[in-house]
């Protein structure tokens, strides 16, 4: 099978998420990563290159650099992937575009509505596919749910409650030189948003995929408990979805003792279903008047669908990223994956940010959806 | 050791917390049922007294007539248990408070907000002393919540999480002649609640126990799935409470699969605890920078304190509840116990009721509390 | 109803299962204690009698004269609770069903066969009946297994695993004064066995109780591990049952963090459950070819059976043990409770220990049950 | 960073092991797959290695040619996977660590002691190394058990208990075409174990990784349940460890429910600790005198070491495999890592196999290791 030739912007030494896309990448053998623009540091940029792998001549120290050699390279790269914080998310992602290479961006989508508009336009224009990487959507449980709500075993939603609790910024480690608080808790970097742009985006995808019920309006109560803090750490949020279903998000980076708690409880006429994002190869799906069931992963109720081994061998956040970058690399050979978050899902997540800043700051009104 | 003489209004044939009450006063031996008007039917309330060993001449059909009776007795009852519905909580407790009877009165407390202040009088005036079974609070591991954060284990409170969820209510079963969904989605006998009633003002009372912070101001969104359902059978709730803490609670008759989910998180600077009702004798308790620790009761961390038998045999909700009866005897024979909820969390419950219910009419608008 | 008339012999301050049946006794409000032998110290005798409201009268120093005395009144006792140390089980179970007044015993049954065999033929002369609290049989999740398993929901059973384990033997406390491990520790007192006998007996009872298969042989490997002690403190036991079902049995008193974890493992050809005592009130039903089910107490695919309260709400190891007494006054009353376990399973319990002890001398040599 | 050339014998189409090597392989980037004798069917062999980008000239029919082809080229392999069936791991061992080429070996070892101390011998003469993929050490928190347990933090150990469960061979599956089934049930492949090699093996490998304790002795009662089946699906074995450690080791794959369940507890003096692989991101570790801990990967009390994401973003099993492989790749690189499973480990595990076969063969009598 022959493989994709991928590239990447940010991930760099010192990244996080970058080395998760990688793993992603690499996990089913469908690419090669062959360039990059890993640093807006030349000289980081060029290590982190050589480290990986890449080409001197491929390492490039600017993205627009890298759009135009790499299009025009007959070997050039099919693909970029990009990791940069939110507010350098729309100008490479427009470049690639328009260099009619393929995108896989980072979460959320960008740093403002102005940008996602733009970034649609691109995507809209341009004959390459843009991917959202809102990779809780690739955990198979998650897609069976998703499957199972549409099937109506659940009959029409009611309640959704759904929630994403950490702990890591419990103290103002933004103030310690650790650099992933850094930038996140930086409003210039992150648009303005905090907890519900990081973690908040993810819980509001992971409910509208699983339920594919759209939110029509939310009311806000954002903190910012962190002393000094610019942005908000933790979220109290009512909603209402489509065809009446109605719920509550919360996120929080305070929480102590939460690690990465993604959580998600749906609930209808006819059953319920409750999955938690650090045990996820199990969910609980509640039928009326049955017996709790627990489905697993790969086992009798959920099928081989989107894994990769047995149930009871655990799969996890990096398989389930991979399942998207498997997924976008069918798309790149033709296929069509309906189940791939694109630039549809990011303009919601920016709605949410906008709306949830919004709400918060006129008392917790109502704010609908465009 | 002495056993108190007790009462009974409410709780014949078909009723339900009537026997829980019956129970929490045997498991500590300290209560001899020797009275009641167990029923407003005559016949009800004769057979139901004569099958709890209550002689004849103390199986009363009159609650009123039961109070006169009873206070003029050499031997007439010291206590009296009220597991009315929320309706007939009142006129009770006050006749039995004015005949200088201890009141040992069901939640919620009334049915409305004069009566409440009816009854905060007439135990105001009276030398009897009134309790409210907010049995939740008899649990050991909850107390040793409170003791934790009352000696500031988890530092300043900022994030409460409160929920307790249902589903016997997921179908209209209140018009298939189920007794106790009959009452409780009746508006006109819970005093226009319903979920928030009965199970919201549980979870209320849970969250200002354990943190010791009261309400300052609620926005509800409010709904009634049933059709054709006179009462609110889920609620979603963002609360500010003192102190600047804020918080969610989440309360649901018909989120299918779960049987009684009373839940409480509370998150502070420098820890964090969790705790669920149907698994209530072990808590996580999260400390800043330190590995996650369960605490059991009457385990290593918890102590003996308010339980009977070694960790790892579990209690449940009889002993719970029956920890408040083993109290309020305590009281009856002079000593203090200041866990024991009484006329002040009634009385926060039942603005909890009426706020939730006008938040939710004015689309989820903060309602303060005076 | 009318209340039956109990004695109880053991059970004076210090002492610990003395206390639980009383409770057991008080909590569906089916007994009045009304006489004692509480312990062999006359002062503490008689001390322990006035709390708990005994009549000076019936306060007996000596079970003899108990027996005797109460045999002869017109009010006398009818049944009697035995919660004294092991070997302190034969003589006044003896005396007792000799005067025709219902025993109902802790286990294990005694301190030797020849004892249990003195019971046994005691019993089987008697009007009297006698009961042995296997009290963990009372769990209805217990009892709904057994009817699954008779049902056939397993299928012919292959694999049993047993377990019970706790800690508070890790270290040599019988030599700190604790009451509790000095007798438990004694093998004057114990008639030679140390956890095999306290609650070894208890986890092959609940194995053969839910099967309804008795054991044909045993392998054992016992080891006292705490420094000095006289009692074995681990076993570690292969089981070969009836139709050819083979299991394991591991007992231990020094497995640090384990309170009280009895658990039960029950493999046939079409399906498997488990359940543990510290979560006692939901069991995992596992049908072949179909996801995984947990039963609830009183839930749905359990049913009310031997329950007090709704599902949800938890009942634990009194409310289990309270329904041998309910179902000891059903039996005293007239009516037949099969499931009340009597001097069969504790001459299934002696046989136990002798075999355990006897293999664990011979290196793990199996031993037959005659 | 250079990759390291890597051939694979076994794993074409239709296995399964195969495929978990190569993602390992694959997961940090540090191996190419250039060579392969994928399958002892020419066509097949072919086929898969097309589909894995094997070039058609490292297609290899046999392991022999392969062996000797790839140590004469100047870009040959350098390490070889070996994930054919047990009986087919010699002799392709013993050709590539004669040519020089490390080894990278299924487990278990092979299907007798005699190819054991054949490979045992090769090994020791080679200059290349060899590896047996004991995945399960591989996991982050087993690592960080051992090296509490080397540290002290459990005392001297007293107790081990481990269990391996599945329930894939309930039925007869391998009268039914399964391919997995047909030769891990047949004893001439597998050496003429069933269940104690294909996961008794690793349940072994796991206490003793784990304790650092050796095994002294064994008793086995082992069981064939599937009508007509020639190995044994379930094994109850008790153990003797070195320094008076006793266990038991619990093996099945007919129990019903159990997908691939591996757990591990382990009490000593001062503390115990419990591990279940299909929950593998957290363990509980309880001190004597203090509450218990739950451990998480990456997390307070655990630390960074062999983990790739943060905690709460769970790893699984091919995580735990691909560490096996980034340690092999250190060690070709000329590091050590000594906590990478080889010879020795193998060894043990096929003295395992024998001495539960001639055990059980001798009704359970003790075999003590050499």
């Amino acid at each position: 099978m022959r493989k994709i030739r991928l590239g990447m912007v940010g991930g760099g030494h010192g990244a996080f998420i970058g080395g998760v896309h990688r793993i992603a990448a690499r996990m089913d053998g469908r690419y090669d990563l062959v360039a990059g623009a890993l640093s807006s540091d030349p000289a980081r940029a060029r290590d982190s290159a050589a480290d990986l792998g890449i080409g001197a001549d491929r390492a490039y120290a600017d993205f627009s650099d890298m759009a135009r050699t790499e299009a025009a390279r007959v070997d050039g790269i099919e693909a970029v992937a990009i990791v940069t914080p939110n507010h350098l998310h729309a100008a490479p992602a427009i470049a690639f575009l328009e260099a009619g290479i393929h995108v896989i961006c980072d979460k959320p989508l960008c740093a403002s509505m102005e940008e996602a508009e733009a970034m649609a336009a691109a995507a809209q224009k341009s004959k390459a596919r843009f991917f959202l990487t809102h990779n809780y959507t690739g955990y198979p449980l998650i897609r069976r749910a998703r499957q199972l709500i549409a099937e109506g075993a659940l009959g029409a939603i009611r309640v959704v409650q759904v929630e994403y609790a950490q702990d890591w910024l419990s103290r103002v480690v933004e103030t310690e030189g650790q650099k992933q608080a850094g930038w996140r808790t930086d409003p210039a970097k992150t648009g303005g948003a905090g907890a519900i742009g990081d973690i908040g985006t993810h819980a509001l995808n992971l409910a509208t995929f699983v339920t594919s019920l759209g939110v029509e309006a939310l009311a806000a109560d954002l903190q910012s408990f962190g002393p000094g803090r610019r942005v908000d750490d933790n979220a109290n949020i009512l909603l209402r979805l489509e065809k009446g279903a109605r719920g509550m998000l919360w996120v929080s980076q305070v929480a102590v003792g939460n690690e990465n708690g993604l959580c998600l409880r749906v609930y209808g006429e006819k059953g319920g279903l409750e999955w938690g994002q650090e045990d996820p190869n199990r969910m609980t799906l509640n039928r009326l008047g049955e017996p709790k069931q627990i489905l697993t992963r790969g086992g009798t109720g959920s099928g081989p669908d989107w894994t990769r081994i047995p149930p009871g061998h655990p799969e996890g956040y990096l398989e389930a990223f991979a399942t998207l970058y498997d997924e976008i690399a069918d798309v790149i050979a033709g296929s069509e994956r309906p189940l791939l978050p694109g630039i549809e899902a990011g303009h919601e997540g920016m709605w949410f940010i906008e709306a949830a800043l919004a709400s918060s700051k006129a008392n917790g009104a109502w704010i609908a959806r465009r």
